[in-house]
């Protein structure tokens, strides 16, 4: 039987809450497909550690992660007591980093039961993934100020794209791609403004797409871009992007289709040499925890990713199909408008598994 | 009475057949409000003066256009025979950086007679403004190529702020906002990933902020931000951000009111030491052009812009309502679901101006 150790990470806020429902479909979907599933629970990576230690991590934590196959992370950050900065880029931003977990990948799609903000649209119309570069690009802390705290003051902002971090994302887009039924593939660009490194990542996409010749490649700016996904949402099959460009267009996606607080992600180290992570794209919405009515399906789609990832794509599909069921038929919770608690769309939806 | 000197550059495409309809109901204004236009009408600037002279633009073009109050602008691009790199930086561009046009402001508004892509908006629910800086930011050609060809290869793109270049647009900004009821403004950055610029653009909102307490500030991560104008396009007044968040921000709201062929844009030296410029958001539009049924109300919301810069605010709002009029009732171009020609509509507005 397939046997796998994960990490479990709870972190902070509603993270605490919708873990122990995503356990429970992970639960579900292992008994059913004969999934041997390992837990480490971790205490660390959260405020409440930083409280007590100072730091967000012990000095040991990638010794500690190692062995696992992956990592299951609720959300970090308590601004209330620890700034975002220091609890983002003192966890989720080193394992992304560290871990070389290069892929973002986000699913976007629009169901039956979701309230969608655009007009028109039915369940099945919307479908695609964001695949964003996770390790490099315009996230750098390169760069300094001159003449600083006087009138002259000037700010200069580094950029850094490699061949390697680039043509491995484009790679791993181009795969996905060519793995799906329409073998569309939309390559977010800004070369008409971003005067040098837009043009070069132009021209790898374009060497690139020589080896996909069956996958159709359309390159798009990211103002018109953004522009089409609410306009088009339906012409999207996998959309790749740099960090800061797959940053804004994975959160414009889900906020098309009414998902933003249900949308999973995973972040890939697709050689599997580093444990990868999966967690909710919402945070740890300090406004509603504690009341048990977050709503864990973000944190329950992000298990079936995992699986997905691990080769379990049969229990990935049925966790999927059980998702879809429960947010057409209900339980709901409040942000769906309905009055379920946390667990009741644990309970449901792992009964459905 | 008031007196100004205009340059009317069409340009390409259909900004030949919009710049007729614009000037139409520009003289319709100037008529009704006692104002003397005089315009200087000029060819280059064009792919077509490219294909005589090699170059898009004359080199004393900055002495042709010096004594001009304002520049009327169609749109410029024809990438059959000339690359957009080549036509936009040797044209549009060069004016935005050399008559340093430091604001592209866009309104953002719904109305009556245009379909929303969004559900359940109604006419008067969304106008806000998106204020853009113009000339610096993330829009340089500074950086380079290491180990060039092979597979180290690394590239290295800087990004630029000054403090004068930043505090001027925020200025813009607050004043803008402190002119309007709702007297809110919303800052995007980006500073818990580009750690070094956006920062810094946060302090600086933040010490602008000071100067303006009937303001009400928001400092809104660019994701979440696109995100909320798709969720929340009620919700914003004034929107301020650099200039490649402008760029995608100022696409994207009027993609969300369905404005997208109907947006005007104003790039302004608001010290009016220059000529500032008023084009539509749309392009030359190759696909539709020579057929004459192109919308040319992007063209003559531009004018009322111009005009309102210019300090003519009731001129500006009688072309304001007299579009608002004639989209609620017609005529209509075949992208709003009629069969009207181009100066069709240029007859009906400057009717009702
Ligand atoms: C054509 C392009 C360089 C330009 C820009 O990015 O500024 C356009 O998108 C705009 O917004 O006017
Ligand atoms: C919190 C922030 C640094 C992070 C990012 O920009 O990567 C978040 O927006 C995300 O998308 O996971």
């Amino acid at each position: 039987n397939p046997s796998f150790k994960i990490a479990i990470i709870p972190g902070d806020g509603i993270g605490k809450e919708v873990i122990p429902e995503g356990l429970r479909v992970l639960d579900a979907a292992a008994k059913r497909f004969d999934i041997r599933l390992e837990y480490k629970h971790i205490a660390w990576a959260s405020c409440d550690y930083y409280a007590q230690t100072g730091k967000m991590m012990p000095d040991d934590w990638k010794q500690q992660l190692q062995g696992c196959d992956a990592i299951y992370f609720g959300a970090v950050g308590w601004p209330a007591t620890v700034p975002d900065h220091v609890s983002l880029w003192g966890s989720l931003l080193k394992f992304r980093r560290e871990f070389d977990q290069y892929v973002n990948l986000r699913p976007v799609r629009l169901f039956e039961g979701v309230p969608c903000p655009l007009a028109n649209r039915k369940p099945g119309d919307i479908d695609f993934y964001v695949v964003r570069e996770n390790t490099e690009g315009e996230y750098t802390a390169i760069g300094g100020i001159m003449y600083e705290g006087t009138e002259r003051e000037l700010v200069l902002q580094q950029s850094a794209f490699s061949r390697r971090g680039t043509d491995r994302i484009l790679k791993y887009a181009f795969e996905l791609a060519q793995s799906r039924t329409r073998r569309r593939l939309t390559v977010a660009t800004k070369s008409n403004g971003i005067a040098i490194s837009m043009p070069w990542w132009d021209s790898r996409a374009d060497n690139m797409a020589k080896s996909y010749p069956d996958v159709a490649v359309d390159k798009q700016h990211i103002d018109i871009l953004a522009a089409r996904f609410v306009l088009q949402p339906d012409r999207f099959d996998v959309v790749v992007a740099s960090n800061l460009f797959g940053d804004i267009l994975s959160d414009l996606g889900p906020a098309c289709t009414g998902t933003m607080g249900l949308a999973p992600s995973a972040n890939l180290n697709p050689e599997r040499i580093f444990p990868s992570l999966f967690e909710p794209v919402h945070g740890s919405a300090p406004d509603i925890y504690g009341k048990n009515i977050a709503n864990p399906i973000a944190m329950i789609w992000s298990g079936a990713l995992m699986l997905d990832f691990l080769g379990q794509r049969a229990a990935h599909d049925a966790i999927l199909d059980a998702i879809k069921q429960v947010l057409a038929d209900g339980p709901r919770t409040p942000d769906l408008g309905g009055n379920a608690r946390t667990a009741d769309i644990g309970i449901a939806i792992a009964a459905a598994v």
